[in-house]
This record gives structure tokens, C-alpha cells and sequence, in this order.
């Protein structure tokens, strides 16, 4: 069951119909998860902006460093540019090379891409190394096409799926995590889709319950003294025209909704927001007839919905991922527990925070 | 009473001795409170961060733009040359520049400075046009003067003070705030002090009970159709010794806790972050016989809990600012209320969050 | 006579008619020169981007920091909104709080501004203190205003004139240059218009010739030992349809064009370009009845052309400055030469750059 | 020849003994050229710090975006934490993740790291697909282990060497160059090298000299109407002991030494500027015993001279690129004539830059 069924609601604003990045419209997500004898934990999770050529069709887009202890590939041509010009993919850290050989090729391969040169492949990772054999780099090519492959516009599996498999929150099982929000019609109607793959420290924060304190588990206590370290990748789609510039302010409060769970974006954290508009009209052809281009763009003035939308659903998805992720055993024989919800409830019970 | 006292506990680490930022040796606080006739709400606020000259003795800074709709001055020399070289002052908007006067003028002033023609003033602002007759900028260069002469290293008053007389925050009367966190000694034994001028909106959240929802008071509801926007000015002093880097990536950190209030850096926010070091290896004279400099730095890997005590003091001096500011009439026969506590206390008890 | 008139042409491009930021239509420039007793040698110039109410009209724009190592004022606000909302105004260094508030008070003042109670003065600078009474502080916000209100949309004089009168460059007098290029029919036809405030040092080079080093007169030689540090302000319109994204870029080029007159942007340079597009379809109405907002522009593919023209005509409104300065004395009984024209003419021969 | 020994004189300063990125101590470069039938021109060029770990004894760097059309890997991390812990590898557009992979292999293989399960591999590249079968990526992670052992301290071979193989300039065949400045002792005595990879456009400069010109053959002139984008690796060491902040600093001028030739940094252009510096004593441990470390940094004051030798040696080394470079055929029977030193060298005699 996820958080809301428990009657746990985050914020103030309404969830999509599926409570998920796949509620804005085209936006598909796949997995392949990796899990092969004991020490290899990990996976690929591929976020498709629409259900064409994203090369040929870019779409706006930015990427925003909350910390950038990462290997993230891709950013300096999304903001210099304003667009993403592939599929969004998340694996594990030591894997990024793979996954972009993967989507290079996949793109070059495409139709219409026969005499294209040039791709800048959009890879984010974390680190599950406490799980996963990471130093084995498991992840194969066809791993990550079949996880762009797979993709489909349904709620993606959430918790120790694709890239999510081997990854560690708060000291419990995180993974990958997604919620959305959308506007009343008043406030124009739009949704925004986030997708996270949660691997990062703190003080855990339910519904602003401190659990992790109630748990007497969180970073610099006595109870955790294993890495604080850990990163957290997220992903925001929304069909608002939004520009490059107003995207990268969106993503900018993605790290709010972090913060708000307890993460602090520790030193050696890698937090990166990728932000992208999958309004139609706002479609960049890889080549055009013409030198300019009309379209048509919210204006500053309405983006504050947009941003409290983004850090309500940025803080589901995280919430989210615990909630979804099972207990896994891992390399070294290493056990990461699942968040205990039998503990947590009562926890949120006594803070009211449900009924 | 501060919301310690009623037992609100933000965040799982120890406050510094006063809970200021004044716990961080050295640093200074001054107020100039302006309150004339019916429309007159408004004042200055005077950070000093040490004793000496400032110009002569600068000292390692950083500026972080959380949302940049403001006017903040000084910042671009901060972050390129690493240092701050006055007081940083907050103030209203429009009384920006005669703040920078004020600073301009205490600088070339100061003994040694007879021959300096180049002065950096650090000025901050948020908007208190709805209280506070803006337009008329009614702060005098000796106002600014005032508060850096009061500057002292007590605890600073909270609320209604200084450049906090007019401001706003979540729908009530904020203002001034300060708070602090002193780090274990096994973790270096560091102070980060945070002052706060608040002035913004959101679902204001106290301790992570979601209080503006309960009192149905948040944007976008209907409850508050007012403007939605404002802005906070955060300075975080630190006696960790940090460079410019580490000490940009300390002020990123404020955001999360402005986050945790229920902020969300709405479009028309001016969030800011100004962060320093104190320590004294490490000041910077104007002149210098010396081409090189030895400094003793923290490491990259020790940041981390000083980001999370940047985000719970920042936190805290949000709240701390809200308890303590008191109702003000102003401009136009508005009147903003203070949080009021009869219907705050019970919700915080409601929620486990006070006994 | 300008450089052209001798012969000397810059790049591979077609200057605009007036060889003038004005030649960007609509844009207007206005000095205010300031030369009192022995010491005062200071001024203001400010660009107007066009016509009507800059604030209930703002501009699309972007600053770039070359080097951080000065005062202008209003940066975060344009870079975070994309635009800017009052004239660009240059002074000098510690002069730039007075010409805030004459921005703000006019701003404030206009019709139609009644109830503004927000205005991000964009106002830069660069140091005059060798020759003017600096720390006199001797611009008046009515010298501001008298700027604002001269300008027109003929070619501004250059030299010591304005924000330039008391300027250095390379060891010369420098002062305001501006110049042009327009773009052939077949890459859009669009004007690019400079207007620099020429103050920094390196080693002086017309159209590629090593002048300074002929000269002996560079920074690091024998021949130079007083302070190499200073700044270029320099601002860049242009009619071409692009947004902030783009502008910022175009800015950024403007710091090729200083690099091949010899600038080295030195550690104690203020070196910001301020880059705005007047295309009328992209102005933003300060209230609008709509949330978004139809606009047409460039596309990146057609940007380098511009890229090439802003570098042109940065490089040839600093030259243009030196050949327009005259030779200043000023405080302290300092005296500034003119560009030698007898010496640098024949070098110019020499080096075959004119007939 | 290199372009000095012509006569060819850049800047005003002084190389060092290689004119060489090598003359800084301890920088060691390597190449693999790949040349294949009759399509595949392509290479690897290894820029190593120092002789020891680097991951182990990581050192000071920043990376700077000229412009950001391209796909360089590493630069967040660089960024965040101020260091580079691997080699910097050129290569090929499409060839970067096979170079991040063979990077990561070998930090994971080196001594030491066993237990290491993250690594920042910092890749660079130009797109050299007029020539080279870039699609077909045939570059192997052998290759690039190759030019990491094969680096050594003397001059690296430029033009046609490594990831210079395959590159054009200029509408020339471009390549690999290199070129340093020794600063005087009365400055510091430091030494800055520059190793540039040319695949860029615009109106070719040498010696300020309009060479494109001359030979009409220049962007947006009717003479070169094929795509006018490319890119250029910028790679700066210096003993210098310069922290992050300052070497960012440091790798922005280098894009007024590229200004300098005629480039114009195109839309599609990567030009990207990788600083570090080699100063032993701040070598970064990966593990350190201390949560502190003492450091000498040079100061602000100090940097001018050492911006002035990055722009001097960035320029000179593109220029040696281009003179080193030979004809190259290629991809589809393409064939890129080099610098034609028969009509050059008239033209710069005619011009006086040589005698």
C-alpha cells in the first residue's frame, strides 16, 4: 500500500489520477532490475518524455545541481541548449558510461538518425554500492534498451525496481519513488509529474513526523554511524509551457521537497534535478525550415503553483519509495531492512498524522 | 516565550548557548526599529561579523540566490573574490541603495581607509510594502549608521526589529529570527548561527505539523487570495573554517530549512543566503605583504553536519521570528495578525509535537 | 575621427549605419558629463532600451559577470526573471547607490507606476578614482535623471563623455565607444549594438596590432607599474527575437571581443555585459491579463552569426573609445595622454592594418 | 616548425623551456591515434597531473563552460568538491563513455583502491566526424589505457596526435597543440601550460593578423559555407597554488586566448576549459587522517599575471595546432587541406608579425 492509503497526504495540493509522473500525458517510464546471485543488486529506470523521436522532437528542459557529488552525464548541453535530446536514464554510479554507450546507440540507430553525430545521453545515477556489487558494473547495454523498451505510460513500480534495486534512505530500503500533483483549472490545470531514485541521509520525515528520531535512527546519532553519504536523483515532468529558465527554477525546488523528508543534501551526495516540459508546442525539431520558432509560454507570474507542486510531489515520491521497497540482502551479505511500517504507523498515529 | 520554551524542538541537534547567532564569537547584531505615524513600518538590520574593520580585515563569504526577484547588492564581488568586506545590512527594497550609501560612507570613514575608493556594501532587502510606506523610502543613511553602531554580540531582538518592523510571513506578522546549532566537539565542536528577516508565504508548517493547513491559512487555498509572494533574507555565520566553496554550498543548505517551514521560493521571492566564516586564520587583509597565504580549512568530507545544522537553525529562526513578532498596524489601516499561538499550541499539541 | 575614417576596420562584418548601439532601433542613450574644479571628473550614461515605459514594458535580457570584481546592481533579479524593468545606467564605482535611487524615484514616478512598490534598478560602474574625487561621491540623482531624459536615439558622443569622462584604459584615457553590426538578409538582417565603458588594462592591441607593445606600454612590462586592474562595462542590444537563455549567451561573447583588444580581464576587473533584445513581440507586460504569453524567437542554430557580430563590435567600441578620449587631468594633478595617433598610426601602417 | 621558430611571436611573455604544457612539473600527456582504412581518424589524449595516484592524492580544479554544446563528463563533481581524482581523457564525441569506462577501470584497478566504488572520470571532446567514422566509435578502452601509459613529461606531439587526429580548424586541419608562459620570479616564477584539442570556426587570427581574411576563408563568408560549429578542449596546469575558485577563474581567460584566433565559441561549439593546478601541498588525500588541512593559496591580488599567461598560451596553442597539423583525408573521401604556410606566412610577413 502506498503512504496515501494509510491516509498519510502530503501537502496541500491533489495528486494526479495516478499519483505518478506517468499522469502528465506521454510520459513513460521502464525498469530492468538487476538482481543475479548475492551481491549484484541494481538497474536501469528509463524516463521518455513523449512517444516519438526525442531527437528529433527535444524537448525543453534543465538540470539543477542540489549537490554535485555525482556523475550525472549530460548537463552542460541541456542548459546551454535548453533541451534533452533522449530518454532521461537512472542507473548506479559506476554504470553511467554503459548506460550512455546504450543510449547513443539507440539513438543513432533510430530512424531518421541515420546521418546524426552528435547525441548528448542524459544519465543520472546513484551510488549502490552497500548493496550492490558496483564495482562489477553488472549493467549491460541491453539492460538499459530494454528498460527504454519497456517503458509505458503506466504508474512505474516503485521501490526495488530498475535503478531503485540496490539503493539505501535513511539507513532503510529506498528506490524509486513517484507522485504527482495537478492545478485546479483555475490555476490553469497543469500536472507535475516527479519520479525519484532515493538513496540519501538525514533525519527521516513522514508527513513532518520525525520518525527517524522517534526510530533513533538518523545521521550523527550514535544509532547510524555507517555512511551518511548517498544521493538522490529526481526527475519532474510537466505539460506547463515552461521554458529552459523556468524549468531550472522548478527543479531548483525539487530540493525543498528533499529537505523536507530530512534529507540535507550531505557532502557526498549527488542530487540532481532533471526538469522537462512535455507541452506540445514547445517541441524543438532537430531540424527546421525555419530560424525562429513561436510558442507559447506561462509567464513568471503563474509559476508558484508549479513550485508548490513540485516540492509536494518531490516529497511523496521519496516517501514513497520507502513505503515500496522491500527488505534486500545484498554484497558482503550485507541486509538492508524495509522501513517498519509496523513501528512507523503508531509513530504517525501518535503525531496524528493519521487517523 | 521562544517556541523552546514551549517545548517545540526543531531538528535533533543542540542549539548554541543563546541560540543566536551572536552563539558564533565575534558576531555582532545591531537593530534601527522604524516606526512613525500610520504608515511607517519599517528599519534595518546590521550583521558585523567581527570587531575589527571589516574592509581591513575581510572575511571568507559566499552568496547563494535561492530565488533571485530581489535587489540584494554586493553579490557578484562576494562570490568572485570569496569575501565580504562590510557589514551586511538587510533593509526594505527600496531603501537598498541608501543602505549602500550608509555602508559606503561608514567604510571610507574608518581609520586606515583614507585612501580607499572601492567599497563592496552587502545589502539585503524584503519587501514590507504592505505594512510599511514603501515608496516613501523613509530609511536615513544615519538609521543604517545606528544599526551598526548598536551592533552587539547579545541575543538580537525577534520580530517586529529592525528590518523585520514590517515584514510578513505565511499570512502573519514576521520579522526577525534568529537560532543556532553548536556541533558535538567529535564533530569539530563548530557554531552556525542563522538570522532571518521573513517575509514569505507557503503552508506554513511548525515543527512539521502542517499548522497553516489546520488554521486553513496557505496559498493558494482559499483562504489567503492575497499576494502570495516575499522573500527571506538568510545570513548563517559559521566559525568552521570554510572558503568561499564550501561556505556556497553551506548557504545552498538554508533553502532546505526555509523549505521545511512550508516556503516554497515562490516567483516573486527574494531568497538569499549569505554565509561567512569567522575564523580568524583565515581573514583577509586588504593589504598584504605576503602574495600567499596559509589557511587552515575544513575538509569537503567534515561538511556534512554543518549542513544540517544550517538547515535546522534555519528552520528554527523562521519560526522563531513568527512566535515572536507581535500584531502591527500599518499603511492603509492594514493590520496583520501575530501566529496566533491560543489555536498554534493546541494543533502542536494535537500533533505530539509540545506536551 | 573614428578608427573607420582611418582605415581601420574590425572583423569581417558590416557595421549598422551609425556604427552606434542606436543603431538597434529605438534604443537612445543620454550622458550626463561631469567636470568640476581640479578634481571631478566623473559622469553618468544611460541606455534606454526603448521608448515608452521600460517598466510597464520590460525587455528581455541578461548579465554575464566576466569578472565579479565590481558593484553592479540588480543582476539576480534579471538573470532570474529574464528581464529588466528600468534604463541601464553607468556611473561611477561608489556612485552607483545614488544612481539607484534616481532609477528607483523615476521609476516610481511614472505615470501609470502609482502603486509599484518593487523596482530592480540596473545600474553599473566602473572606477574613475585615478583621476576623479571618488570617494567625493559628487553624481547627483538629478545628474541620473538628466541622463535618463537626454537620451535619444542618435549616436552617443564617446570618449570622456558620460560615465566615461573620467575612464583609463591600457594607460590611456578611455572613456564611452560604441559601435554596430548588421547582419546580411540571408541571416536575418538583425542589428547588434555595443556601448562599452572602457576602464581596464592588458596590452593594447588595434585590429591585431601589438600597439602597446610597440608602445612599450603594457601591463607586466617595465613601462606599466602602476595598478593593471580596471573594468569594461559593457552592454549589448540588439533587435534579434532571443530570450535570456540566448542573450546570456551573446553576453558571454562580449568577453572575446575585450580579450582582442588585449584585456585580460585582471583579477581586480568589474567586467559585466548586460545584454537586452528589443524585439517588440517580446515585451513583458508588467501585468498581464493573461498567464501566458505567444512570442517568436531565434532558434540556437541561428544564434552564431550574432555570436560573431557581438565580438565585433565589442572589440571595435573599445577601440572606438580610445580614439575618441582626449587627454584629462584630473586629481592629485594626474594627467591622462590620449592614444598617441601619431605614434599608433604609423604602427597601424606598419603592420599594414591601413593603406 | 612550431610558429615561433617562423618568427611568430604571441603576448608578452615568456614561454617555458618545452613551450609546453609539460614545462609545468609533473604534467605528463599521452596519445593514441587511431587511423584506420579509410574512415576512421580518431584518437586519445591523456592529460595526467602528476606521477603519483591521482585518485589518492587528488588535485585543486575547476571546469569552465565556454559554451556547453557538448558532453564532457565530470564537471559537477569537479565543481562541487574544487578537485579532479583521474586523468583527463580526450576523445571523440561519441567515444566519451568508452573513455569514462576505461578511466574507471583503471582507478578501480590502481593500488589502493580497492574498496573504491565511485569514481569521477573526466572526459572531454570535439566531434571530429568530418573526417572520422565517428558513429562507428571505434575507439576501445584499450586505447585509452594506452594513452594514460603512454604519457610522459616531454612535449607531446600536436597536430594530428591523439584526440587531435581527426579535428579541423579553421576550416584547416586542426589538432592537438600546446604552448606555456613562465612568469617572471618578481610575479612568482609560476608556470602555465595549456593543451588545447582544435575542431572549432570564425575568422582565423594569427599574431592578430587577419589570415581568414586574407584567404577568404572565414564563417559567414561565401567561401566556407559547411557547418560553421565545432568545439575546443581547453586543458590549463599550473604550479601556481591556486584553490577551485581561483582556477576557475583562471580557465575563463582562456576563452579570450580562443577569442584570439578568431574563434567565436558557436552555437554548436563545446568549448570547454579544464584548470588545475599541481601545487604538492594541496594534493587532496582521498582518506585523510584530519577533518582539516593547511594550505597556501596564493592570493587575488596575485592572479592577474597568471590570467594574462593563460590567454597568451591558450592562443598560441591553438595556433600550434594549426601549424603542426598535416592534410588529412578521411570519411567519405573528405580531405582537409593544412595551414597553407605558403600563402600564410606572406601574409603575416606583409602584416610585419614576422620579419
Amino acid at each position: 500500500k502506498r503512504p496515501r492509503e494509510y491516509g498519510i497526504i502530503t501537502g496541500v495540493m491533489q495528486p494526479g489520477r495516478q499519483n505518478s509522473i506517468t499522469d502528465v500525458a506521454g510520459v513513460k517510464v521502464g525498469h530492468t532490475t538487476i538482481i543475479k546471485g548475492d551481491s549484484v543488486r541494481t538497474g536501469v529506470t528509463a524516463i521518455v518524455p513523449h512517444s516519438g523521436s526525442i531527437f528529433q522532437q527535444k524537448v525543453p528542459a534543465a538540470v539543477y545541481v542540489g549537490n554535485g557529488f555525482g556523475k550525472l552525464a549530460g548537463i552542460t548541453q541541456v542548459n546551454e541548449l535548453g533541451n534533452i535530446e533522449t530518454p532521461v536514464v537512472l542507473t548506479n554510479t559506476l554504470s553511467v558510461p554503459t548506460a550512455m554507450n546504450a543510449v547513443i546507440g539507440y539513438t543513432l540507430r533510430e530512424k531518421g538518425n541515420e546521418n546524426v553525430g552528435s547525441v548528448n545521453a542524459l544519465v543520472g545515477e546513484t551510488n549502490d554500492g552497500y548493496l550492490n556489487d558496483i564495482r562489477g558494473r553488472h549493467v549491460t547495454e541491453e539492460d538499459v534498451l530494454k528498460a527504454i523498451r519497456n517503458a509505458d505510460t503506466s504508474r512505474p513500480a516503485e521501490g526495488n525496481a530498475g535503478a531503485g534495486t540496490g539503493t539505501v534512505c535513511f539507513g532503510f530500503k529506498g528506490g524509486i519513488g513517484t507522485a504527482s500533483r495537478k492545478l485546479p483549472a483555475s490555476l490553469g490545470g497543469y500536472t507535475v509529474g516527479v519520479l525519484v531514485q532515493s538513496n540519501f541521509g538525514g533525519a527521516l520525515q513522514i508527513d513532518g513526523v520525525p520518525v527517524g528520531q522517534s526510530l533513533g535512527k538518523f545521521d550523527f546519532s550514535n544509532h547510524l554511524l555507517n555512511n551518511v553519504d548517498g544521493s538522490c536523483m529526481m526527475i519532474i515532468a510537466t505539460d506547463a509551457p515552461l521554458d529552459h529558465r523556468n524549468l531550472l527554477r522548478l527543479a531548483k525546488r525539487a530540493m525543498l521537497g528533499l529537505g523536507k523528508t530530512g534529507g540535507i543534501a550531505s557532502n557526498g551526495s549527488g542530487d540532481y534535478v532533471v526538469a522537462f516540459s512535455t507541452a506540445e508546442t514547445l517541441r524543438i525539431p532537430h531540424n527546421s525550415n525555419s530560424p525562429v520558432m513561436t510558442i507559447t509560454l506561462l509567464q513568471n507570474d503563474a509559476l508558484s503553483p508549479l513550485f508548490m507542486a513540485t516540492i509536494e510531489a518531490t516529497e511523496e515520491a521519496i516517501i514513497n519509495s520507502l513505503f515500496a521497497a522491500e527488505p534486500m540482502k545484498g554484497r558482503n551479505g550485507r541486509e538492508v531492512e524495509a522501513l517498519p511500517l509496523d513501528k512507523v504507523l503508531p509513530i504517525l498515529k501518535k503525531h496524528n498524522s493519521i487517523p
